[in-house]
């Protein structure tokens, strides 16, 4: 038995918890023992009080004990990798990287979320393209990552219960922003899932939860002493959210930008923050190869195109038509133009992001449903040289009157200046 | 609709919300739309950033306005006046201060509470009396109150249900321990219930819910703000609870206190607290006297006989039996032995209500019977001078098991010193 009130007012008080107490308030919390408003109080404690490397690492054991675990690695008789990103606007990473490091041949399988706010959902994106599903079973899953090598999907039902029920807690009760729950809630999720080496793109800026690099450095540092402590390697990049990653903003416009990376043509930023994550993989991989060497494989996969193949070997297994053609295009398109000549010297992520959204391209609440089609192309990044009436950034919407707003919206995002800013990598810092 | 994750946002980053909002968060919550895991997250983030005066009065006006309220005054045609205590070990000041109150001609209508944990409640200690109903319907109360002139009940269900919730829901998330939440809760129900006058006695102590000075002028303070923003004329007493009040602590041996009080032969610190809230009610009742005539007709009521009578009538009129014989008697009754000489220097008063509530007088839980019999009478108080083997106390128990053990509790209660304590009076503080 819990004593989860004396729980809770002792974390209130400021006391370090016994990690088995806190273990089984957590397992007893996912078997309807302990209700939600004793868990939402403990959380808002938590928010206040915080929890050290002990016992987040027991929420964080607590909440995968609390469902199935996959044993992906042990399924095929190799090591697995994984990466999570934290969340940002424009950020398709995972589309691109899984093709490339599946072509390299390495296993790539992942579990995915689904975009809540304004930042969008791996989910979303994959079902831009028709036919295409993401709820397979666990065999099927681990069947697809060792014929084809490669399968993104969602995360089942049977992973991680008690996370399920304490982020749908923890976001209704204002108890999201804390580091050790935030950190907990990711890893439990890779670690469930079976990865074995972990690359973590932990998001810094204006667009990202993280808006310090040093609130993204606490979050990076707690994360890695998770993984290692329960016997995984990782790599953590905190990379640049203070624009939209890429040009691409929406479901069906990140598919087509992904596939234009996998061809070599896709921007600048993109590129970088891809063959970065994926170099990280393939150096944790059981290639036994190094970074640098896994950043040339990447490249020649891409130049070589077997990075493409793998993307639409991939579309197609798990039933998705992966011809670019076959994605929805949205009846109105429509240019921002710059009202004014100079540099760029930032596009606001979460107005751009903001913007997608009431264009239709992300939920406001779980229930809503997503036009595919719609999203904002920022043409024009930071740093870049503009004239009065050069096109910002496209406009990709489902009417004329979402069109207008739009445009108004990603030209207040746009700020031009007249000298260009100082530059600013896309990888920021890389903790290993 | 009641934004109430944002709410709770709002709180939680330190900001001040409006009386309006807040006030809708209430009702709304006491209405069913607002669910019990976001009013915890609230309460946890009001335990850690606190509430303005602004804020605790739309805290209990909500918590009035959410159910009915009993126009006692208005339906006697008499300005009526009420007194609440904080609680504390022995404390049965309500039982003797109503009596004398309603004796001296101001009618006296109170709704109590039962006892959780090392304080009883007043309703516990009145249904010790065989017979005696604390469940009277409203009408049935303000008619006693008209003919008797005194009437104490249970809080009818449809008073300040936000109120039951809230305390309910605070009871189990670790949120009792704010002075807001308990200056709004105490308050409501005082208001609610319909006194236009109110005493309230802060008990100040070991064995009191506020353990230091501060903390009781603290809460004092928030109480005399809450009431005079409503219209109420309010006195309150900061009195000692570092030892139990008077020598009684359990239901029976309680009413005995009273009755041996009401007759002029009760306790020393315990009759100078009835005759000083009793002096504090009649000044503010609509006698027009002050508070040394309100005393000098308090010690006339005990002295002439009315106040017993007046006891004797209250109880009849609620079905009781007044005489004392009638009472419950514990089968082993065992005495406390000094195991030294010396000064009574201080008794614990939260050890001697865990004896008492360890003997049966308490509930551990809500759903616990009472045995109305049992108890501890402490009849050695701080600064008497005791020998070895004098009787310190006596123990009131079901069975000789239990009486042993409450007699070691009782008997490390009590420290012994070389030298008599410096004194200390029964009411530290009046604040007007």
């Amino acid at each position: 038995m819990v004593y989860s009130a004396e729980l809770i007012r002792r974390k209130r008080d400021g006391e370090r918890l016994d990690p088995d107490e806190l273990g089984e308030l957590v397992l007893a919390y996912a078997r309807g023992e302990v209700p939600d408003y004793q868990m939402a109080a403990f959380c808002m404690a938590v928010y206040f009080r915080g929890l050290d490397g002990a016992e987040t690492f027991a929420l964080m054991d607590a909440t995968i004990r609390s469902g199935e675990t996959i044993e992906l690695g042990r399924a095929l008789g190799r090591k697995v990798v994984d990466k999570h990103s934290t969340g940002g606007v424009g950020d398709k990473t995972s589309l691109a990287v899984g093709p490339i490091v599946a072509a390299c041949g390495v296993p790539f399988g992942k579990m995915s979320g689904r975009g809540l706010g304004h930042t969008g959902g791996t989910l979303d994106k994959l079902e831009s393209i028709p036919g295409f599903r993401v709820e397979l079973t666990t065999e099927e899953f681990v069947e697809q990552v060792r014929e084809v090598g490669l399968a993104i999907i969602g995360q089942t039902a049977d992973l991680v219960p008690a996370d399920k029920l304490l982020y749908g807690l923890r976001d209704v009760t204002a108890t999201v922003d804390n580091v050790s729950l935030i950190a907990a809630s990711i890893m439990s999720k890779k670690i469930a899932a079976g990865a074995d080496a972990i690359v973590l793109d932990v998001k810094v800026g204006d667009g990202a939860f993280m808006k310090t690099i040093e609130a993204a450095r606490e979050l990076a540092e707690m994360m890695l002493e998770l993984g290692r402590h329960a016997g995984r390697e990782l790599v953590c990049v905190l990379t640049d959210m203070d624009q939209p990653l890429g040009q691409a903003v929406g479901n069906a416009l990140e598919i087509r930008e992904t596939i234009a990376t996998l061809r070599g043509a896709g921007p600048q930023d993109f590129t970088e923050l891809v063959l970065s994550a994926t170099a990280h993989l393939l150096a944790l991989s059981d290639l036994d190869i190094d970074e640098r060497t896994g950043r040339e494989r990447a490249v020649a996969a891409i130049e070589g195109g077997s990075a493409l193949d793998m993307y639409e070997r991939w579309i197609a297994a798990q039933g998705g038509d992966p011809a670019e053609e076959s994605l929805p295009v949205a009846p109105v398109v429509r240019d921002v133009l710059a009202d004014r000549a100079g540099y760029v010297r930032s596009i606001g992520a979460v107005d751009v992001g903001m913007a997608a959204l009431r264009l239709g391209a992300g939920r406001q609440t779980k229930e809503q449903s997503i036009d595919h089609a719609v999203g904002v192309r920022c043409l024009k990044k930071r740093g870049d040289a503009v004239a009065e009436g050069d096109v910002l950034a496209e406009v990709h919407a489902g009417t004329d009157e979402s069109a207008t707003q739009a445009c108004a919206e990603v030209l207040a995002a746009y700020k031009l200046g007249e000298d260009a800013p100082p530059e600013r990598p896309i990888v920021l810092e890389t903790i290993a």
